[in-house]
C-alpha cells in the first residue's frame, strides 16, 4: 500500500514513523506546501520523498494531517482520487470538514480524530509512539464504502490503537469538554499569569501543577484558532456552563462554605476513580 | 542532629527520605495522629521512629508538614521548645500561620514553602527526590534568630533546593496565581466534566492535555479547602481575573474576532518563552 501525507507536522511525521515501524506502507510519500518542513521531512526519515500533489491522489491511502481550516481548503483538490483511495483526516473538529466532503469522495473518506499529540509542532517534534495504545474516533463510517471502512479499521489496530466510533456532531461536543475547552482554559491561565506576575517569580515559583496546567498554552495558536472557529457552537455552550463552575467556586469561597467547597472538590476528584 | 517531622504524608515522608540520603540528622523522629500512618511510616523506613509530644520538643529541628489548619492548631504545643530548636513549617499559605506563631516562638520559626508535591497524598505516597532542583520560597527571615536562619538555609542547600526569599504577605499573592488559582480552574473542569460526560466517553476520549489540566483535580479536598480558606481574599481577587479571561475568550469567539484570539493565544505562549 502505498501512503500519502499531506502535512508533515508532529501528527504526519508521528504517523509517518509509526507506518514505517509497523511496515504498513511499500512507499511513504509526503506532500507539504512548507519547503522547510518537506526537507526536515526527508531529513528526519519520516517519508520516503516528497511528491507533487498528482502523485499524492495516486496513492492507496492519504492522511490529511494539516490544521482544520487547511483540511477544508484543501479537500477540493483531492477529487481527482480514485474511488479506491481511501481518504482519512487527522482534524480535531469533524462537523464542518465532514459538510465540507465534495461529494464525489463521500464514500471515500474516513473522518478520524486521534486523540494524542503533544504541544509542540513541526516535522521536529515527530516522536516514535505517538499513536501507540492511543484512542482514534472514527466517525461517520456508514456513509462510507466498505473497502475504506475495512482498511482504516485494520491500519488503526496494525498500530495498536484503541478505537471509538461516533457521529461527527457527537464527536464534536465530546472533543469540546475533553480537549478544546480544557484548551481554552489553559490560555486563560497563561495569560493571566503573564500579565499578573514577572517573569522571575515565575521561573522560580512553578511548580508541576502550575507546569501541567500552562503547558497545552503552548500550543500553535494559528491551529487552535481554527479549531475554536470550528467548533465554535459548542465552545460558547461549554465556557458559559465553566463560567457557571469558576462562578460557584468563587461564591462559595466568599460566603465561606468550606462544607460546600469540600463536596465540590470531592465531585471533581471522582472523575479519577473513571480515569 | 535531631529532626523531627509533624505529619508523615507526601510531604513529611518524602522529607524523611531527603534528609535520610544527604545524611542531615543522627535521628529521625515523626509524629502523627493517624495511627495507620504512623505504622506505614515505620514500615516504609520514612522516619526511624514515632515519638511523643514530649520527644519531638526535643529535637534540634522540627518539620511541620501538616495541613495548612492543622499547622495553626498545633503551633500552641510547640511553645515548650528550648530557644535553640529551629521550627520549620512546610504550608502552602504563609500569612496567617505567621500570625498565629505564638510569641515565645517568633524567633525559632521559619515559614516556608516547599513549590513541589504531587497530587497524591498519604505516607505511601512519598518518593525520593522530591525536594531536589525544586524551590523552597522562605519568608520573613529578618524576624527569626541568626542561628535558624542559617540552619535553614543549610539544610535546603544540601537538599540542594534553590532558595527564594520573599515576605509572607507577597508570597501568598504569588502562591495564588501560581498554585491555589491553577487547582482552582482544575477543580472546576473536572465538576463541568463529570457533570456534563459519561464515565465510557471520558475513558475513552482523555487525552495527554486533558489528564494534565485534570490531574491536580485529584488532590486532597481537606488539604484544598483548607488553603482557600486560608488565602481568601487573594483568592477572590485572583478568581475575578481569571473570569475576566473566559469571558474575553468567550466574547472573541462570539465575536468571531479571530485575529484578537491569536493574539491572546500568543501572549500565553509567550509564558513559555519564560519557563
Amino acid at each position: 500500500m502505498v501512503v500519502g501525507i499531506v502535512g508533515l507536522g508532529l501528527m504526519g511525521g508521528s504517523f509517518g514513523i509509526a507506518i514505517r515501524k509497523y511496515k504498513i506502507a511499500t512507499e511513504i510519500l509526503g506532500y507539504d506546501h512548507n519547503k522547510m518542513h518537506q526537507k526536515d521531512a526527508i531529513e528526519l526519515n519520516l517519508v520516503d520523498k516528497i511528491v507533487s500533489l498528482d502523485e499524492l491522489l495516486k496513492c492507496d491511502l492519504i492522511i490529511l494531517s494539516i490544521p482544520v481550516d487547511a483540511i477544508i481548503k484543501f479537500l477540493p483538490s483531492l477529487t481527482g482520487c480514485s474511488s479506491t483511495t481511501t481518504i482519512i483526516d487527522f482534524g480535531s473538529t469533524k462537523e464542518l470538514i465532514v459538510k465540507n466532503i465534495p461529494k464525489i469522495l463521500k464514500t471515500n473518506f474516513i473522518p478520524a480524530h486521534p486523540m494524542t499529540g503533544t504541544e509542540k509542532f513541526g516535522p521536529s517534534a515527530a516522536i516514535d509512539g505517538l499513536y501507540e495504545n492511543k484512542t482514534m474516533v472514527l466517525c461517520d463510517l456508514d456513509k462510507c464504502a466498505n473497502l475504506h471502512k475495512q482498511r482504516a479499521i485494520e491500519l488503526f489496530n496494525k498500530l495498536k490503537m484503541n478505537l471509538v466510533f461516533m457521529d461527527s456532531k457527537e464527536h464534536d461536543i465530546h472533543a469540546c469538554y475533553m480537549s478544546h475547552l480544557p484548551h481554552a482554559i489553559s490560555f486563560a491561565l497563561g495569560n493571566i499569569v503573564m500579565n499578573h506576575e514577572n517573569p522571575q517569580d515565575i521561573v522560580s515559583l512553578a511548580a508541576g501543577g502550575f507546569k501541567d496546567m500552562s503547558r497545552v498554552a503552548k500550543s500553535s495558536p494559528d491551529m487552535w484558532t481554527d479549531i475554536f472557529r470550528q467548533n465554535r457552537d459548542n465552545m460558547l455552550d461549554a465556557i458559559s456552563l465553566y463560567e457557571d463552575q469558576v462562578s460557584k467556586i468563587k461564591q462559595m469561597i466568599k460566603d465561606e462554605d468550606y462544607g460546600e467547597i469540600k463536596k465540590w472538590m470531592k465531585n471533581a476528584n471522582s472523575l479519577h476513580d473513571i480515569l
